[in-house]
Order: structure tokens, then C-alpha cells, then sequence
């Protein structure tokens, strides 16, 4: 059963505080492992993999070659690669509007000032591995740098104990323009992408992991940039009493099979609602494989909380900041405004959100734990970087020296008052 | 004098290599400054403030009081003030243009997609002090968190032994859109900023600090947000026979006056212009205020690199990835676009670097130490998130269900599948 509370309580407001990702003593672990990684090279890169995959990675097979990813096309079902091409189609579609034009501005004395936004180089995407498949995780990491122009693009995935990927992994690669494939994972492949063990190191890795890779990122931080700290996933749904309790209860269950750590909170003024969700998960989950996890999760990270009405539905889902937040009342779109931090907001009956997983064309990397307060879903300008365009002319020079020298003195730097003072003599 | 190096070369090389800012033992004491004050709060806070500022303060005069900030507007010169007046203005008349919309597209079958970019709710601004006064970091920082719509700025700035803030601080926050400033530096003000201690927490720490105020953010990245890591400032200068000896001389001497890890790089295919900047330097710095610090630095950190034309010239540019980079040849437009990693380009004799460091518009926090591949100046976007928006109509849910579906199988996961579904049944 899924607990109900009622708003405002003391153990609503704990629910909704977030736990931090924090943990010393793996980030110990984790420490020890980029060290040696970063120092001893591919030979601890993998003796890692060796103990942690169980696999015999080698420099000669530690790259998936062409073939490889020839021979995973032959694996494939037809019809599952049709569905991700689709797929691949509407992310690009999507992300291709997030691109935004350098601009450079010709003032009318002849000053200019712009902005570029460029490219990163060359970008590492973490792909979870191992015995599950994750295509659509290739997709969207990959789609968003190919969108930006990176012009590599170097995947991780960790690998089976055989040695072998996913075939429908390397197929979501190979569709998605991925430059590269490495086997390996963990915080020993974050640790080799930063630091170039075993091939050339990358500008920025993304891509969500457990929490190994997770605190990999942190600890590489600013040797590369990272996109974000992801942890658990969760969804958060606003639903009155015109919501069917079956796509409330579906929704749940969808949310919390990924994981034990996984959360679902159902927000509503609706006790009657409540109680019927409740009934239609004990029904549905009991023809679903993962009943035991489910449960699980549900019973831990699980809550329905009432509430007075949808004004306070959209504070406390404002409190939790969700990864994944479904509206769904009579009129979903009238909340829009009110919702300010969700990492991606899906609206009315016909957008359960694994339509916003696989195919819708929005991003399904997310900020979780209630980081959607200042993270944003992964986007194109992940995969930019700025750099600003400053060209004065010497009407413009001469007209503000005085002020730019008098700024330099109040702040003490009379050799920065110097370089524009060398500017004024004849 | 500044040593020469001709490229390509070993020595070449390992200087266009950049450090890491990685320091353990720095970073044990920050973890240990962050926890405490984390677990004792405002004792821990005001404690280490005396420890490390010198100054005493306590709750009732932790925040700066509007009157203390209206006694600054009577502290600070006129000329500086309007000097001042028109930096902003020119802050935020380019940053506003860095601004873009929310938009959400609805398609002919009803099916609306979208991405709402909305502000931060709250972030802290970190502006060094103690005995000097940087005004100029406060317009940096404040006006693209102001121009995006940020509701609460905090600025933290450490005080003097006499608990002061230097009046121009004071006033420039005044300008800018602070709306709140306390009296603290450090590490622990980061803790402060990140965990809410003395005040409500944040959700973005920005600007720079020294290894102590690096290591922290570095530390608190996750449970807020961060701007990026700094460290020492450097410029490069490509200039060709047409430069001024004078000019790139000075803008030497302006770099390496901030400290005495600064770093100032030309890279010429002149070998004259590389004798004569070597004297003008020499020449301008006996009369400069900050001789010893400077020779330091062009000792340690400064270098003359000659190349064999402006193409590698562009080449050692981007291999050494400069925040701030100075282009003085006869046509440095046309070297803009072989300028792939630069922090800001200052393009043509009348745009010596204070020009940016002050005035013109766009921002002086740059990405150091290389990162300039990765990080972009601060910007708007840097008090922005995005929050995806997925409405799918019964049409398209209708039309795409068994994609959705075939994709959710593939990865296992029948719950997923299920939600779809169970919308499919009447």
C-alpha cells in the first residue's frame, strides 16, 4: 500500500526534503580509483573492468570496431529499429530548436560586440550497461552533441561479462552519430575519459550512472565539465477527481520498476481518487514482471498527498522540484505558469511520461532530487560553450577611457589604468 | 626579462600545458570548514570569519544595513559613481541580449512541445575583499542574475578587520540589483551560501575566489549549483609586425599586476616585436605601483612564443585555450573564426583588456586554466533553467503507441510499456 498523508504534516515536509547524494565512504572508493586510473593508465582501467564487469578487456578490443556494429544490425528486430529511427527523428527535430545563432553587432561608431557560441570538441557519453539495454539513453546523449556539432563523440558502456554490448546499444550509436565506443564503465571509464586513458581525453562527459559514476563526475569536475549529479529517479503527479485512477496507478508503476531507490508521489485534493489509484496498482502490478522491486519502492518512496486544492498542489510539487511531473486535471495547461520547477512537465492523459522516455523528442536526461531548482534537462547547449567578441573603435576608446581608468584606480590597479593610458599618447 | 620559446618545442609544450587546481591538502581543510559550519551553523561561521577576516560579527550585524549602504553613496566619489553608472548600463544592455524566450509549438495534431527557460529562484554572488574593493565583480555577477529575472541576490564579500565593506562595493551592489549582503569570505561563506546557514540557502553559487572559495563550491557542487572554477587569470596576445611594442607591453603588466600566478603568453611570428615588448615592458613597469608582484609573475608565468605564422599562431591559441585573448595583427577579424577556445577575444589595438574588465558590456568572469574548451563567461543562461514540456494529443498518442511500446520492451521494462497501454483499452 502506498501511504497517504495529508498536507500540511510534519511527514509531508519530510518527504519532500531531499536527501543528498553525499556518501563518504564510496567517494572514497571512487577517489582511489581515478587515482589509479589516471596514474597507472589502461592497465588499471582494466583490472577494473576485469573485477567490476567480469570481463577481458584488452587494447586490442577495448574500441568496438565497424564490424561489431555491422553484426549488431544483423541482431536486431526490424520493427524495434524502425521505432528508434522515428525516435532518433523527433529528438533531433526537437533538440534542432534549442540551436542559437553567434552574433557579432556593429555599433555605428564602429565598435563591435558579440558572442560566439561554438561546438565542445570532443564530449563523453556514459551509457549504462552491463546485462540491461539502454538505446534510448544513447539517443539522448548523443543527439543533443551531434545537434550542437561536437565532432566526437566518445561513448562508455560497461560490458557484459562475455565482453559484449547490447546490440540494440550499438544500433542507437551507430543512429545517432556516435564517433566512438569503448568497453567500459563505472568510475573507471569517467576516470579514462577525463584524463585520456586509452584514447584522447574529453571537454565534458554526461549521462547518468549509479552512484559510482555519479561521484566519478563530481570528483573529475572541472578537469572536464560534466552536464549534472543525477541520482534516483522520480515523478511527482497533479491529478483532480476528472483523472482516470488506471493512468495514475499505470504511471506509478512505470516510475518505480526502474529501481528500489525510486520515488512516486501523487498530489490531489481528490480523497477519492486517492483511494482508487491505490486499488488499480495492487491490480496492475500484479500482472507485471518487476512486482517484488515495485512494491519495494513504492512502499519506501511511494506517498499520495492530499491536499486543499490545485493552488497547493502546485506549491508542494514546487517544494519537491521533481525530475518528472504529470498534470493531469481538466484543465492542465491553466497550471503551466504556476509549476516553476520540474525538470520536464508532462501534460493531460495522453503524455505518460514514457512518451517523454523513448520518442516524444524532449530530453529525458533530467535534474533529480529535487535539482530541477537550477539544473536544466540535457539540451544542445550542453554541448556549446561561449566565448565573447569585444572590438572597440578608437571613437568609442577615446570617448570612455576616462571612465574605464577612473573604474581601475578605485580598485587599485594602476597597471590595468596604464593599458589604456599607453592608448592616449601621441 | 620574459623568456622566448619557439614553437613547436618541448618547453612550448609544457607551458601551453595547464595545471590542475587540484591541491588535497587544501581541500581537506575546506571539507572541514564546509561540515562545520554545515553542523554548528552561524557559531561555526562567525568563528571562522574572525579567525580568517579578523572581524567580529555576530547576528545582529551579519546582514549590511540599508543605512550602512546609503553612508557608502556618501563615501564614494562622484566621477567614479557615474563612471560606474555607465558600466552598468553597458552590462546590462549586453546581456539582455543574451536573453530568450519560452516557447511552446503547437503542431496540427494537437500536439504541443516546448521549453520553458525561467529564472533562479535565489543565488549567491561571491565578491572578494578584505582590504581591496572589487565593484567591478559585483556588476559582473549581479547584472546577468538580474537581467534573467532573479528574485534574490545575495552577495557574500568578506569584511575587513573592522567588519567594513568598501563603499564602492557597496554602492556597485546597490546598482545592480543586490538585494541582500552579509558580512563573510571563504570557504565559509560557500557552506553558508549552500546550506542556508544565517540565511535561506541558495540555489547557485557564481563568481570567482581564491583556492580556498574554488575548492568549496567544487565541494558544494550538487547541493547547489555552481558557476564554474577558477583559477589564476591569464591573457595571450597573437600580435604581428603591425602590433605596438607599447601597447601589448602594457596589457602584459595589467594582467600579471592581479597576482603573482597570473599568466601573460604572446605568440608572434615577429621576432622584433618580441625584442621590443621586451623593453617596453621593462620600461613601463618602473613606473607602476606593483613592480615586485609583476616581475614575479612575468618570470614565472610569462613567455614569448614565436611561431612561424598567424595560423599557428591560432593553433598554440587554442591548444593553450586563453580566458582572455588579444588579437593584434593587421586583420584580426579574419583570424576570428580559427579562434576555437577563448574566454573573450579582444579584437584590435583599442581593445586592451581592461576595456572588458570594466565597461564594455560583456562579462569579466571567464573561464581559466584551459577551461575556456568547456566553460563560457557568465551569462545569462547562468541564472536560467529549462523545464521541458511534453502534451501529446490522443491522435499522435494513438498514431506512436506501439513504437513507444516496442522501444520500452527492448529495454526490459514492462511497466513502461503497461502505461502506455493501459490508455489503449476501452
Amino acid at each position: 500500500m502506498v501511504k497517504v498523508l495529508h498536507y500540511p504534516s510534519a511527514e509531508a515536509d519530510e518527504l519532500l526534503q531531499k536527501k543528498s547524494n553525499d556518501d563518504d565512504q564510496v567517494a572514497g572508493q571512487v577517489a582511489e580509483v581515478i587515482d589509479k586510473v589516471r596514474r597507472e593508465g589502461t592497465a588499471a582501467l582494466f583490472a577494473y573492468t576485469k573485477r567490476f564487469d567480469g570481463a577481458d578487456v584488452r587494447e586490442d578490443n577495448f574500441a568496438i570496431s565497424a564490424e561489431e556494429i555491422e553484426r549488431a544490425y544483423g541482431e536486431v528486430d526490424a520493427t524495434v529499429l524502425a521505432a528508434l529511427r522515428r525516435a532518433c527523428e523527433n529528438i533531433r527535430k526537437f533538440h534542432e530548436k534549442q540551436m542559437r545563432p553567434s552574433w557579432i553587432e556593429p555599433e555605428s561608431d564602429g565598435t563591435m560586440l558579440g558572442q560566439l557560441i561554438r561546438p565542445l570538441d570532443r564530449v563523453g557519453i556514459y551509457v549504462p550497461g552491463g546485462l540491461a539495454s539502454y538505446p534510448s539513453s544513447v539517443l539522448m546523449n548523443a543527439i543533443p552533441a551531434q545537434v550542437a556539432g561536437v565532432k566526437s563523440i566518445v561513448m562508455a558502456t560497461p560490458p557484459g561479462k562475455d565482453g559484449s554490448i547490447n546490440p540494440y546499444t550499438l544500433v542507437a550509436a551507430a543512429e545517432s552519430g556516435v564517433t566512438e565506443i569503448y568497453r567500459m564503465g563505472g568510475a573507471q571509464a569517467v576516470a579514462a575519459l577525463a584524463f585520456g586513458i586509452g584514447m584522447e581525453k574529453v571537454d565534458k562527459i554526461t549521462g547518468p550512472g549509479n552512484i559510482y559514476v555519479t561521484l566519478a563526475k563530481k570528483q573529475v569536475y572541472g578537469t572536464v565539465d560534466i552536464d549534472m549529479l543525477a541520482g534516483p529517479s522520480e515523478i511527482l503527479v497533479i491529478a483532480d477527481d476528472t483523472a482516470s485512477p488506471a493512468y495514475v496507478a499505470a504511471d506509478f508503476l512505470s516510475q518505480v520498476e526502474h529501481d528500489v531507490r525510486a520515488a512516486a508521489i501523487l498530489v490531489t485534493p481528490s480523497l477519492e481518487l486517492a483511494t482508487a489509484v491505490q486499488k488499480e496498482i495492487e491490480t496492475q502490478m500484479a500482472t507485471l514482471s518487476r512486482k517484488d522491486l515495485m512494491a519495494q519502492a513504492l512502499r519506501d518512496n511511494g506517498a499520495i498527498i492530499i491536499v486543499k486544492d490545485l493552488e497547493e498542489a502546485c506549491h508542494v510539487s514546487n517544494l519537491y522540484a521533481p525530475e518528472h511531473l504529470e498534470v493531469l486535471t481538466a484543465e492542465p495547461f491553466s497550471l503551466l505558469g504556476k509549476l516553476t520547477h520540474a525538470g520536464a512537465i508532462f501534460v493531460g492523459p495522453y503524455s505518460p511520461e514514457p512518451v517523454g522516455d523513448y520518442y516524444a523528442g524532449p530530453n529525458h536526461v533530467l535534474p533529480t532530487g529535487g535539482t530541477a531548482r537550477f539544473y536544466s534537462p540535457l539540451n544542445v547547449d550542453t554541448f556549446m560553450k561561449k566565448t565573447s567578441v569585444i572590438a572597440y573603435s578608437r571613437e568609442r576608446f577615446y570617448n570612455t577611457a576616462e571612465d574605464i581608468m577612473a573604474l581601475a584606480k578605485v580598485e587599485g590597479l594602476d597597471a590595468h589604468a596604464n593599458a589604456i593610458a599607453v592608448r592616449l599618447k601621441k
